[in-house]
């Protein structure tokens, strides 16, 4: 994972024992509580190799805390199956070989039930030695319950994509609530800092290796879209041909969609008219919310958008310099276990829907930033290693346990992926 | 299927509805055993595209019983779920659009239970209606046993390839009983019939359309091995470089053979020194029975063998010649939900292993018949459009139900497939 | 290649060195005549996997005699260029390592002009040595013979789809002459022999090994059409929705056409208004003539075209038994560097166009014969080895060479295969 | 190709008739100087889809001439061939349909003379119209210059990795004259600008659009090493292990080293001991030179290099920010047709080896600069659309034609691409 390790520090100064025990079992049990309504067989299958079986997501966070806190630093630990970590570590070379990522589907032993056990048996013991660890494995600590909220959110999206294979079109989850919410006015433009502003994180808190180190970037005169772009917007999009237009696209985009037949965002589904008005999601086939974001698209769609719309994307450091001043926690984020969904904007004025609802691309590539150092050993592959041929998404998702973004944290995804909760806030020059 | 009309008259005829309530009941059961120590996420995994999970064989089966007797014979039925024949087609064009082959393992919904469910509910109406059948529908009954027996077998080894892809080894089922055997002693020729023989199904008792007609064949004057060859003989034909000796294979089998490193039959593991002494099976990871004959290998491999050997393999009429006077019935076969394996050969004169142990390759093409007609609609389906590329092999194997073959049995995979219980046995020119 | 060592005695005995030399000359004139209009370019370039660069055949059955001609008897004998061994082996594992197939086509060097040079460097030997050399090495040179007849037929084609392949559709060469022919009447049966006849090769003049040995066979009641199958017939498959209707299809067959979109003959084009009315051909760009017969087509084709029209393909059996009583040099051949083309059959009786003009795919799978015995050596790899997956063509094409065919010669392409000039003769049970 | 309006005012400016003339001369010579050594068949073969044959890049290059100026601007002008512009247009899909890339290699016609009078009678007519054209339509021709340079130089690159797949290894060119040169000394550091500093083109003299606006970015205090990466330094690298250290490598990195079996830079060889002591070249199988800057290596390998060394690569403002005051006509650039070559570097003081020799690898994606606006039409699909998932690459090398770079010159490829003249410059933060 690489966290930084000044900001370990300070995180460990602010965090007690008890903060860390009890924000420990919170991610734990939200995590129980998105499996409940699997079966063992839903928990095992994995429908693509870029997604894995929820078993194993709530299987590897557990391998995580048991490898780099109890094997690491509780003596006389044992294995609970010494056999498990090569299921189950994901792609850290320095913790050894492992199984082929496209063959986690054919796990289906241990059990999804031997994985709650193993869950359990792991958790019984941290809890035993929590009190008693030095502020650095703390602060491990505190890093695994981060990285299993990031687990989390793969574990629906990785579901949702499983669950969208399936003709019977099942439900994952009941629906969540939904005000109701029309479709929004036409988007303002905030214009956001011009010149030498600082981005990335700086010491406070917890945050990925990856968000730091803060440092001067330079800002052109510019602004930002107040809200995300809608479903009603994207389906003028298609209806003015955006999918058919390759003026409108990247090259390696235009191939993208021609090669895969992509017409419209990941999920969409055409009626027996051949039209598009109904999606699938965590909550079954529904009819498509004109008035919410829109989500499911890769970065080409993002971007071909943009162009359409005589806009385009924000840069990550325009976005982080305007929602530097917001409250990360407000927003549609995932609470519970309910088919999360992104929300028409609300009333109000400036920037809105900055954090949750959806992940929005950015045109900036993922890349080390100046000063950029991994953290040592295994953890140390978190991140940097990623760093090529992705781009940045930024703000979190309705998917994203709350709590979980910073105004810092940086997500990245290749440009052709749109299975995660992905979408896009226009942004243009001054 | 496609079942040669004139064997279900003859069949309709000697059977009873009796017997084909006791063998309906029989056969339905004997799936459910098999099926009884898998979990759900067992039952719903697809290893690989040539395989389907055992959930989806037992609901095919139930489907095709749905379909061909209660669908179409049984007036005012109601399907169970009018969206499951899109589920558990298999490939029946004339049946309509169904899901991918490789889509399989995505199911999972409907839950093992909910195919249980559907199982009962099929079997209850079968049996409710099946006294008052037409000779004809019986026979499509019939005919339905036969099918399912067909998919006993596949549900085995495609289990068998599902768990050997799980680096825990587990077994599927407890070990089967087995008798010590000794290495036997060197193969005896046993000389065939020449000249004008007749082979294929006549007419008497039940046979897939493929089996038929009757017709006359020549026989060049020949002698068949009296066993089979052994995983001791197959040893020696690798240690003296079998696989890596171009001359000794065809030249699409020598392709296969480096494309995927072949370098011992299918389920053959190295142990720490790297020798081949382990072979992963149903009774999970065991150490390799040298008197046994070998199995998982494929034709190329056969073919190879047989070269090696300074000898061939059997043509399909010359095997079916020398086993028209054999018990079908005798052997090692499949009876209960054990981890079924070929055994050695016992000690006797004659033909012996020539029913049950591992289905023996043949040099024969699968090809028509001489008159051979499919049946007409979806059940013409069954066979025939499999004529091309494929080989002929005979003789039943240790997962093949007991009672299922006979002489005229046709069995036919690609030559480059091996997870089925296929092995060999030698021939020569007199 | 692998002849029969005892055709090679009868052949040797038959042959005197004159009429080698003579043959020799006309067969390597003839590969020149046939390059002459290509450039440098041309000859050099691979349109797929399966072809060769004409380059490529005129060098590879040069170092045909080089080899086992040249070096292997004629002591002293200094290599043309010692590492262009590698470059032009064809597939023969024994003869050593050899450029992957796929690269022939970026082998810019040596030239064309060089390619050239070789073979005149290998023709004087040759013509200096061959009055000298001992029968058994003059039966070798027959065989080269018989070799580079196959590859003229191969150039052929491969340039044709080589060519298929460029926007400007050149035309490789001038037109053949083609008298003017109608719209044949529809077909008439003739009844073929029935019970044990004689197939195979039994020993005078050259054959190739697979062709023997001569043995018994058993035919069942038939009758094979007199003539091919007609574009005009062609047409009506189609019109009647033959490439859209899954029934008339082997499994494999109906995946290659829906992967493949194939909806005509290969090389088959459309016109403006979207219907199939032209044709690529080595005199380029032509309308389809209706009375000719249908060429380029694969054996899932002809299988079902055969199916739709009530009948099926003739076994290679039945077609030799009919054969063997015309004269296999009658017929629609390759005799100089014109645009090869099949012909309308002309009127008559009996059967006609069993020699020339189209390839007849046969029902039967390439397999060895009862007591097939491939040669000895580099030379037994010739045709043994190819004996699984494919399909068995009889009576050569209008791309052959008068005089290369025989009744007993078995030519073998995979069943989707249909760039060379391949059709199909109906036949039906009686 | 898109190149900036502004630019091109200022260009058109400046440059008289006579100085396009003058300049459309000796690059249309340049050309043909460098084809004259090919082939017919060497202009036509094409190695991989990524690469050209030598005669489509000489037919694109006057297909743009002849669209763009010919076609567009002067009256009355007949296409030298209606057919052409299918074959010889590139990837302008505003200019409509064209061959598929990898088809390329298959257009053995047009011959390579065609192509020659193609490129005569369009260059006969081009220098007729020249002085009549109008300013904005002689900076087209400017264009057209800047982007033939562009093709000389992957007609080099296209041409060694087509001659490299050859087993006899021929030398395209004459080897050029190489000075000898010793093992340089170790690297020194030299500081560089810190702060708010301007990059981009700037509006005076030619650029392309992607080159601009310009603009402010902000530079962390660092320092560049003095000279290019060594292939001595490479060897070490290598002996390291680095090839085998997951460690230093990115995820998508060490996934294409181990895909690819990737375990020395292209085109190296191994020597009988298995040593890479040799590599392939435009002059044919040579010795490393283990003073010169080390080539064809990927993103992946130079970024995984760095962190081996301890250091970083540079960003391409840093890059452009230290080359802004240096001379970009000095260096090994391709004045003639011969195996350009980089060469060691020279004694001397400060930055040197900046421009010619290698493109230098920056760890900066290739994406839009702040108001980067695309030119209109189908010269606006010339840089902007490739703006995803490639790295900037800077200074030219040894194949770029004298005074085609600037500083403000962005390249850029795939981060597994290799075969241009590609290297490194180590960066490290102060």
């Amino acid at each position: 994972m690489g966290f930084r390790p000044d900001a370990v520090a300070h995180s460990a100064e602010a965090t007690s024992h008890d903060d860390v025990a009890a924000r420990f079992a919170r991610v734990r049990k939200l995590t129980l509580d998105l499996a409940a309504p699997l079966s063992d067989a839903d928990a095992s299958a994995q429908s693509m190799a870029d997604a894995s079986p929820a078993k194993w997501h709530m299987a590897h966070t557990t391998w995580f805390f048991e490898s780099f806190v109890l094997r690491d630093h509780v003596p006389g630990y044992m294995p609970f199956d010494a056999r498990w970590p090569f299921l189950f570590n994901s792609y850290y070379e320095a913790e050894g070989a492992r199984i082929a990522r496209p063959q986690r589907g054919l796990l289906t032993r241990p059990s999804l039930d031997e994985v709650r056990a193993y869950r359990a048996a792991v958790d019984a013991r941290m809890e035993a030695v929590l009190t008693d660890l030095a502020p650095e494995v703390l602060a491990l600590v505190d890093l695994g319950c981060h990285h299993e909220e990031q687990h989390q959110e793969l574990l629906l999206t990785d579901l949702q994509h499983l669950f969208a294979q399936n003709p019977l079109d099942p439900a994952v989850y009941p629906p969540a609530p939904r005000p109701p919410g029309a479709v929004p006015e036409p988007v303002r433009w905030i214009e956001g800092a011009t010149g030498a502003v600082e981005i990335g994180h700086g010491g406070e808190g917890f945050a990925f290796d990856c968000e730091g180190p803060r440092h001067v970037t330079w800002l052109q005169p510019h602004a930002l879209a107040d809200r995300l772009v809608t479903n009603a917007e994207w389906a003028d999009f298609m209806a003015d041909g955006g999918y058919e237009t390759p003026s409108l696209w990247l090259a390696d985009g235009w191939t993208f969609v021609r090669e895969n037949a992509v017409a419209a965002p990941a999920f969409w589904r055409r009626d027996g008219a051949g039209a598009f008005t109904q999606r699938f999601g965590l909550d079954g086939l529904q009819d498509i919310d004109r008035a919410a974001p829109v989500r499911h698209v890769s970065y080409y769609e993002a971007d071909a958008f943009a162009r359409w719309a005589g806009a385009r994307l924000p840069t990550e450091a325009e976005w982080e310099s305007a929602a530097a001043r917001l409250d990360p926690q407000r927003g549609t984020f995932l609470d519970a276990p309910v088919a999360v969904c992104p929300l028409p904007v609300r009333g109000g004025e400036g920037l809105r829907q900055m954090f949750g609802d959806v992940w929005e691309w950015t045109s900036s590539a993922y890349l080390a930033y100046p000063r950029f150092r991994p953290a040592e050993g295994a953890i140390g592959e978190y991140n940097g290693k990623f760093m090529s041929g992705q781009f940045v998404l930024r703000g979190g998702s309705c998917a994203t346990p709350r709590g979980h973004v910073r105004a810092t944290y940086r997500n990245f995804f290749y440009p052709h992926q749109r299975w995660q909760f992905t979408g896009l806030r226009l942004a243009k020059d001054l």
